[in-house]
């Protein structure tokens, strides 16, 4: 599904293009900032997900024949067509790491690029970022509280359409272990797992006959799901039948499934159920509504579940539908560029930037970053960027920059990583944030400060733009 | 986007599939119901949307060699992967029309065939109208408050990755006129408009260069966003100054767009700008953060806005995130079946079955529908799902059946309606349900009855599975 053609836009952003092309503006150099100005969950931090896929798309975008046919239908102008009929991206992209722990204000990544391009490409990054960012962020919380339980995204059934192709992937880099999505599994190197629906027992006459044939039919990594008829008197009783029978062929039932119910209730007493029988190795798997607070609940009561499946509720990001990752001009036609607004957080920050974690001498995060001028290798202060009285000087702390080349000239530099990798990366990167900024309930506020030098310039420009009116 | 490898769907699908293989059911008929739970939104309706996209690319499913060696590492087994390599569906599909309105526990759509290929099919047949129907549903209620209003869908930025391009149809079914996707446009022949962004303004030195830029390179439809600087000081000044030019031209600027800010306010002063200069054609558009509350409440405060692009809300669904689709087996192996659940909502209902429209002696939509066999022509009474003594005699009614045979053989035979035809349907069909079931708030409650017969054949089930334990 990594094949988009570049109509995979807004019409807007095509307008603007013939109107960038016509007037001569369209070799200006533009940079773009993305980044989002609310966590969401109301939580601490964002895994930041969707790059390699974003850079991937990106560098194959290209208009086809009949989409160029399509926008003449539109009223764009031929000459403009035939420039969009060799338009493939040229820019270039700066960006934090896939994984990495991401917080609002701050630039995520910046594409700097001719203005046509920059402005083509935006609405396909905003849909990747944006959502793969939110998943990912889901999935944290989940294994933040999952301990190390197996975590498994069976969402595709209620995902946004297409959407949950992308949400597995960015699960796994939230820290899930598998999906049950087949195609996902198999694009983006996913372990992918299933067990079996209610209806496979239901088209039996009895709930053992269908045990066993499955345990036949599909022995390896067999789970059977037990609440179909009756959990404790009919469907473990049957399980722990059809397990010993499979010990007798040298196999091992792997789990049982639990998808209704008091799931903490049915556990336990599942679980004694099985210990008793001699199947200690028969691990317990829930499924049905989970989210965060659903699993973190089951564990404190100390349901024995080995095995969370986690659907709806991940994959769409419930409660949140969106994360609101924006796409802002900081400069263009060789100048600074600022977006005033009435509201002081939505004023933009204008210049190519650079974004520093900032660390104490042992190396450890302290809870903030610091957005400077491209070129400043340091920061000394950082300033509150709405309210000019608070600041901190940061000469004694080491500071780590954050924004490197992804892609030049329309070329990738990074080299792909696994999703394990970029989900080992995420874990050390949230492991170094403290832990009062992974908490559910008010958690700390992540610090993000601006350089006396882009501060200044962002006032000069908010000024200039006073005097115009 | 509609060419789909079968696995776009859950392992589980493809494991049960290989014991169906094994065990000599591959050829047992199987019957699967497609319905809802609960109508989103706290509502009282919701619109039937993704059936023409469902029957195309479930016509095409088919596994890739690729596909097949993918397989082969999941452990299953040669003889299954040949049979899975001349996989298509060549089942039957019966439903109601898409732009229909429904209401849960009835069926909205089943599927008959060989259990392989309806379960193989489960997956992507949820995935993409639980999304659809809750996104037309959606768009609906917007199309509800919003009256003669011009709706724009400005939601692939926000969107749940490619979910988005689906949404954009499944909105013009529920009564947008447009979109921003260009894509969308293209695929389902949806007008496409645009306007321009911020950032178009502010690669400007000024906005009034950019305002004629904007009108010289694209005057056909030409929209012009005012609230870059300062709405009513630079916006609408400038915007009057450039339709003023235009006009010398023999042109027409379209509309004005409001992205922030006191929506209601804006306009009024913006009209009247307009007006005074004589410019009463001139549109206003608005954006922002807008949904069906939003719409209601400015025209209720008789905002005199033209045009509404609503973005994130539309595409998502918010608040809901997922329609709770479930597909649930009803026939298999010559016999009737029943799920058996502790909550008495979630039993399901058995056997092939038709659902009809109770309407009165004039024709006239009573807020009924009664499920039944599908050998029946006619119910004479229905009973409460649930509540055994609550009835009513449907002699005197008329009924009209709503599942129709939509494929046959894995063959589509509808012929195709164009997203106008389907959308102008679903508006006859909402115009037919009183009123009370389209309120926001605590809406009349749809009456769902089965016959008795139907009745009689769950209640043999319940008691033959009570039996057994």
């Amino acid at each position: 599904m990594n094949n988009f053609s570049a109509t995979y836009t807004d019409q807007y952003q095509l307008s603007m293009a013939q109107v960038y092309f016509k007037n001569g503006h369209r070799e200006h150099t533009a940079i773009f900032d993305y980044y989002f100005r609310k966590l969401p969950f109301k939580g601490g931090y964002a895994i930041f997900s969707g790059l390699e896929d974003l850079l991937e798309i990106v560098s194959k975008l290209r208009f086809s024949e009949s989409d160029l046919e399509f926008l003449k239908q539109q009223g764009f102008e031929d000459e403009f067509l035939e420039y969009l009929a060799d338009f493939k991206f040229q820019g270039t992209i700066y960006s934090v790491q896939e994984g990495d722990v991401v917080f609002p204000t701050r630039p995520i990544l910046q594409v700097e690029g001719n203005i046509i391009e920059a402005q083509i490409i935006e609405t396909i990054l905003l849909n990747l970022l944006n959502f793969q960012t939110l998943i990912a962020t889901k999935a944290s919380r989940i294994r933040l509280v999952a301990g190390d339980a197996t975590l498994l995204d069976f969402g595709l059934r209620r995902a946004q359409a297409t959407g949950g192709y992308f949400a597995s992937r960015a699960a796994v880099i939230g820290g899930f272990d598998g999906t049950s999505n087949v195609m996902a599994g198999k694009d983006f190197d996913i372990p992918v797992s299933g067990t079996m629906a209610h209806s496979f027992i239901q088209s039996y006459d009895d709930e053992l006959t269908a045990f066993r044939d499955f345990a036949e039919g599909r022995p390896d990594g067999c789970v059977l799901l037990v609440d179909t008829y009756n959990t404790l008197r009919s469907g473990v009783p049957n399980a722990i039948k059809v397990a010993k029978e499979m010990e007798k062929k040298g196999q091992k039932l792997l789990a049982i499934r639990l998808d209704s119910g008091d799931l903490s209730y049915f556990a336990k007493e599942s679980r004694k159920m099985l210990d008793e029988a001699g199947l200690d190795y028969v691990k317990i798997a829930a499924s049905n509504q989970l989210d965060e607070y659903v699993i973190k609940s089951l564990l404190e009561q100390q349901a024995p579940i080995d095995v969370f499946g986690v659907g709806t509720n991940l994959v769409t990001g419930d409660p949140e539908g969106a994360l609101d990752g924006v796409y802002k001009l900081a400069w263009s036609n060789g100048k600074p560029r600022i977006k005033i607004s009435e509201s002081i957080v939505k004023i933009t920050l204008p210049h190519k930037k650079q974004v520093f974690r900032i660390k104490d001498e042992n190396g450890k995060c302290i809870g903030a970053d610091a957005i400077g001028l491209f070129e400043q290798e340091r920061i000394a202060e950082m300033f509150h960027p709405f309210e000019p009285y608070k600041s901190m000087n940061l000469e004694n702390f080491q500071q780590e920059p954050l924004l490197q080349k992804v892609m030049a000239n329309g070329k990738v530099l990074i080299k792909k990583r696994s999703l394990e990798e970029i989900s080992a990366y995420s874990m050390s990167r949230l492991a170094e944030l403290p832990i009062e900024y992974k908490r559910f309930n008010n958690p700390h506020i992540y610090k993000i400060g601006i350089s006396a030098k882009l501060r200044e310039e962002r006032e000069k420009l908010i000024q200039a733009s006073k005097n115009k009116l």
